[in-house]
């Protein structure tokens, strides 16, 4: 089902340098994804761009607060407010790089297998195009048809930033896909190597700990935030680099990592998460892998009206856009034409 | 000060018709108003519309509480749960005229002289191409260079629901161009005739009365609330009709008219006010007038975060594009080749 | 699948007499509905009870904004501060029927079907005790199965106040069970007597129309919002009395029928809605009508954190508990015994 | 126990006259009620005044939800946005009385007998020399303290705005001052003469009726909300003007008389209330009557932190004070001298 | 003054362990504390409970901004989100130890006096019972009743973690009980030996320092956030669990201790606080110390509407249950039969 | 302009000794500055007055977000909440100094450059009394005009909290007074000695980073909250004093240099900043400099109606008004005579 809302351009000419905020106020416009220019799937222009940042608008596979459907409107509406350059590393991925926001990935409210199926064959068409997704959740689900799709080539590995592992089996009398499972489901189907996946920041009650034992059995590294809290960030994250390698990798960022106090707005909170401040490290030490794709989700707009935590999200996901940029220049150091 | 980052789209093959919640889900995809196609100045698509909504994401008129300037942004996050057909007309808009959202108008958050020149500037150009724009706010201060561009060819009627006269001299020892003095701008400039202006739902505690005095001096018909509930909407708007006749007409809409109990998303509210099904009503009495233009403004997202004012606001601004696009169709009946 | 949490009690000696006020706190306690006491299905004296509460927290069927699963805890929550006493008629419901709280449905927040089963299984075993039920939602959907179980020997009339005719065939690709399609379903499965079915305060803009016309080939009377304005609360409902007539009724009360400045905490408002005076009396004049089950649905606490929607939720559900306990005592005249 | 904090002045050379919103912008500056100069008891320039402002910062007296201690802090802070001059009359109560903001009354929040105390010491000051008071709540058992002291020479009439008529005997285990016994205490103590008392908009569930029982027996009048709907404003304000006739009256308005949708700050709403412009229109139909104080109670803000409630309060002690000027300056036409 | 409210059930059959979330969504049902069952004081079944979870709904000691007394039921409503199995230690509360919800303690929102006699009276039946009580508050002052209750066997050691010391004298004319003074009264009063009492977290603006210096005099160690900061968690409780030693030892959990950031629904914040991971470790480093009870309180909601201190209010009662489950085990070793 | 608004008092005996909470609960009573004496720019008292804390509402400089005119009246609403002694220093600086609130000094929200010049002319009569400034923002720009005051002898040293340097050079067609010019301006003008000012905090996406070299080219020492977090708030704070030194030095801060979840109310946030603990530190760490003046600025009240950063706020003044104190009695030894 093609999503035929999102289809405002038709054309040339586009311009993949945002406007400055020195003339367009930065809460004014009409609000794409950081101000990238929005594009749709047809539009020949996508041949040229190298990153696209897309929005699933759905959160079908919650089985507890729901939400997290509303999430890409409120980072988009709060994206406008980034700047272009790193503070740190000075990067400009928009000069460097092609982005643009490719709309919302066509989803069904009241299905979840034709959403999951409609998912896959959107990001299967970026992926046909050399186009690296950066996706805005909706709920964890949606990890699982965008690993289908990414995966087609073989397994990839993943760093999997969390309050949950998202490895259970099934909810409510063998439902097996909701947003605790997709990670069970992405291994079992044989899109993850669980050897090659790594769990940061799990934490919280627990319902029996079966989902723990699988992953462990699988070969899943699970950090829980205790050890992360009496190791640091540096010494985890020097782990998960060497688990996943050089090879193809996914980033999964679950909003609900982080510390309720900074991230309310999300369904399913845990207390003694994240600072802002780790996260924004933890993704920062992401660079120099060999990064195919990357998702922030779990953003649930009704649990945070203000906006804060959209803000954290849209924040962070311009962390994970500017090491997207990096894997991407070093597969690609040439497509960039502009 | 063009507005270069409403440049999404390029080029041909633009559909009029908003996609179907039947297939994108209401909440979904990237928010231009009512899911009209989004298209930028220098589009030659520009030449088939006949109406255009924009925004003027802008407060710099306000001397008491600011926020208006995020009404546009809001008032689009809303829109989307417009649909396309009017209950009682059975009227599609859509259907019936070639309707864009031009972007927002160009401003300056820090200079109010700049603002003004460009919000004309930007109305001149919809003008000279035979667009109708139907403009969301920001402040009431932008009503002034909207009037300015729409009246270069002779002074306009108007009819105005505000809790407010607007009809201040000045403020702040002498400043001319705040949100409390467009329309004694507007009429001493020669934009209104004020013998073709009323204002409608006036209420509130005042400063001394001179707004009131001076309107009634230049011939303004100002009908208080009070009288309102005395007459009835039905009577007060055959009335209006009267004063404003056949000639051309703007229409402006402050949400401050409406109760706050229905409207608390603004910066000057004044208990007493119209309910949501008057406000309604006195739209749909306006059908048949010879409609220029329209704008609905003074919506301020800080003050109702809940999104409630602003759906109230982008429902009566459908009202109004539907009495727009009747105007519309009546001078132009031929215009919409579709 | 039986709701197994719901199980806080066993035994004898329960008092259907809510505990007053003037000893525990309005605000104090575990909330059930209206301080009735919480009882599960297998309880034994489940055989005494004449009137059960339920909850249906559920919002599968929710094709826009989700979060009317969190109604039942919001209205239980307010309920606390219903006292027992009817303001005009001097009625106390509990003390002329036994009224017990049952707890929630079970529901499949992943499941739509799976969940229609469950409804429609708790609620015949209420309609084998000859209890009638007043349930909570819940999106609008869980009316069908409802009103399939209630209406398992024979057809039944309905008074349906609603901002939405929620007549629809299908969205998304064809899907059939949404909150928009529940009496297109009930009226196509011989659930509703179309002719017996009247919809009040109908309203808002619309897709296509069919849905309407639709509902009026089948012989369903729809009264918008203008024709109620236009003839008064008193003339449109001696009409619907006289729709339904003396046979068996259920009662649907949509909280978006109310306007959204008294109800804002819905998935779907529509301006231009009832008052909460209007919606009282609207239901207050359904007393003497052979009602057989009743709900109120579409509260949806994520869009008024407040409490404000809820409150009037619970208050309009005391107003129908008062009428559905006037129709079980007609019935039933002997059955309450304390 | 004196109010030592509100002592910001000394002296002479104040003026009575609020700065202009033209010169200080309206959200600016310390708030005082209504920008009236702030004064403390002990200051020379008291006896020039006529009308004192005053809060009262107590819910002591509140059996279920809290926060009407903070009622007087937030209406101070919207009443700022106050202009001078009323919209029907153009009377100017700050150019026809010397008006001032007296502070808080001295209250004890974890003592309810020694608050009473105070307050009845506080008011009697007043009364002393000839001051009138417009109190603001705080919870509505300060009206008895408050009529204790202002009837020291002989029972009052009242005309009370609520839903509740505030006439019970006595909470837990016989509890006998708290915000739902007021009216029958100041009956008890011969503060009121229960055949000059008037409450309008009676309603709600009701415990058993005694206090409506009580209240009708001593011949105090009831009118039921349902009876001001029937009658119409009008009516039932000329009866109340009968009820209480030429003698001293005191007006009692709570804020959970207007309906919640118009007044969410409450802590103990009823549906089915008010609008703001029949409580405008009430209180301005009390112009002429022999008014010797008022209060308006029940404004709590944690039940609306948009100040909305609080903005409709402070509209409305505008109008109060607008018709005890006119009482004050019958009674006292040469006091004010400027 | 028995709470008769609470009186859900009646006999036998009670199953101690919740239901799962795998079958009962987590957001659903009738909020007991984590599901436990809700069973009433004269439930025979209580012979049976090893530890009691029960809410005292009061704030009647507040001298500040009240609100506390909806703690109760907001912790309930989120508690339906916890899990069995503690994440690190792999202990199950639930099944180690038979725990109910014991409903609310009766309090009286008008008369303190008879507030502290009620709350002494219903935790000494728990005591006399052998049950351990877990409270939920409410403000501080609620620590003096269940102290006084628990201590009649001798004074009890204390770990108090606070902003503030609550050592306080009086408040307004020499009041003795408010939320500043339970401790002081408790030590008074020979409930608290003040030599095996250590304050954890104190910090805040002072008025004289009376209450620290009264407080050092008596031997109670005050250990002020500072010195958390300079030595750490680990070393500051180490030296904790010295001073209470082997003895009985109550816990009483401010939730103003945390940092506003997350905890900002309380009456009296002060800046520079806990974060919940300090929180979670304090709490964890208390296991194996003889624990008789320990309440957590000032949780308020309406300075939290979004329920967020309310989770992290409740995620800490888990941590404090699972401390209070061994201790409970380790003096009743056998007393557990399922 | 004069603000003839704050004239509330005109003499004698004043106290200087804010009430205690003791008597006055800490919600009550007129809000002035920690409840200081509210004094007028003509009263004589001001001979007496060694520090004077005033608000600038006022956001005319902002580019993105307004909402920071709002500040002063929320900061003294939650300042009510501060006791006087220090915590840890156990200094009193109402005892040590003379403190008073001045009201707001003058603004134009309508006109940049006569506020500019009011504010300035304001802090220059404060300077010509020898008084020490304590400014609540409004937005950062008004740093600049209270330099240009307080520099009139010479080029001072700054300690500059903040997320952004508030170095650019213009906006929007050259614009150059906003809140992101400031420091550019008064370096500029000779108000500032850029070898003695230090940045602290700084991060968050860049523009072009062309405010940075700028700053650093005129020996602007620019702290990154990187090298914070690396350093310790010890090491930076060591540094930042020794390049101010011992001349005059003006402190200025930025609420956005402190965490979003800590400082939600705020127009332009960035996650990754300080916690309230650092915050407090870092001010405790500049007592002993020679302070002349500071501000708080940027707290925007429609960004956080819950007071959590307003009370974050004032609870950073008191430290502020400490330190300053500190300064000032070491160059006024005697000055403070009560």
């Amino acid at each position: 089902m093609p999503n035929t809302a999102d289809k405002p351009d038709t054309g040339s000419a586009i311009s993949f340098v945002p406007p400055s905020a020195m003339t367009l106020p930065r809460y004014a416009g009409v609000a794409s994804f950081m101000r990238a220019p929005h594009l749709s799937l047809d539009n020949p222009v996508l041949s040229e761009v190298d990153i696209a940042m897309l929005g699933v608008p759905w959160d079908g596979g919650t089985t507890n607060r729901p939400g997290a459907r509303h999430g890409p409107r409120q980072l988009r509406d709060l994206s406008t407010m980034i700047r272009p350059k790193h503070p740190v590393t000075s990067q400009n991925p928009f000069e460097d790089r092609n982005i643009a926001d490719l709309g919302d990935a066509p989803v069904n409210p009241a299905d979840i297998m034709d959403t999951l199926e409609s998912v896959t064959g959107f990001i299967a068409k970026l992926k046909s195009k050399g186009i690296t997704p950066l996706s805005a959740g909706g709920d964890h689900l949606l990890s699982y048809p965008i690993l289908k799709a990414l995966a087609s080539d073989g397994p990839l590995g993943m760093v999997h930033f969390d309050a949950h592992t998202d490895l259970f089996d099934s909810y409510f009398n063998g439902f097996k896909y909701t947003h605790g499972t997709p990670f069970r489901r992405a291994i079992e189907d044989g899109y993850l190597d669980p050897r090659r996946v790594v769990q940061i920041g799990i934490r919280g009650t627990m319902y029996d700990g079966e989902d723990v034992e699988w992953g462990l059995a699988q070969g899943v590294r699970i950090i829980r935030m205790e050890e992360v809290i009496d190791r640091g960030i540096d010494d985890v994250m020097a782990e998960a680099r060497d688990i996943v390698g050089h090879d193809k990798t996914y980033v999964s960022f679950d909003i609900d990592s982080v510390d309720p106090a900074f991230a309310p707005g999300t369904g399913t909170p845990e207390i003694g998460g994240f600072t802002s401040r780790e996260a924004q490290k933890m993704i920062r030490l992401l660079a120099g892998l060999n990064l195919v794709g990357a998702d922030l989700v779990e953003v649930s707009p009704p649990f945070d009206p203000s906006g804060g935590t959209a803000w954290l999200g849209i924040s962070l996901m311009y962390e994970l856009l500017c090491v997207l940029a990096g894997s991407n220049a070093t597969r690609n150091p040439n497509r960039k034409s502009g």
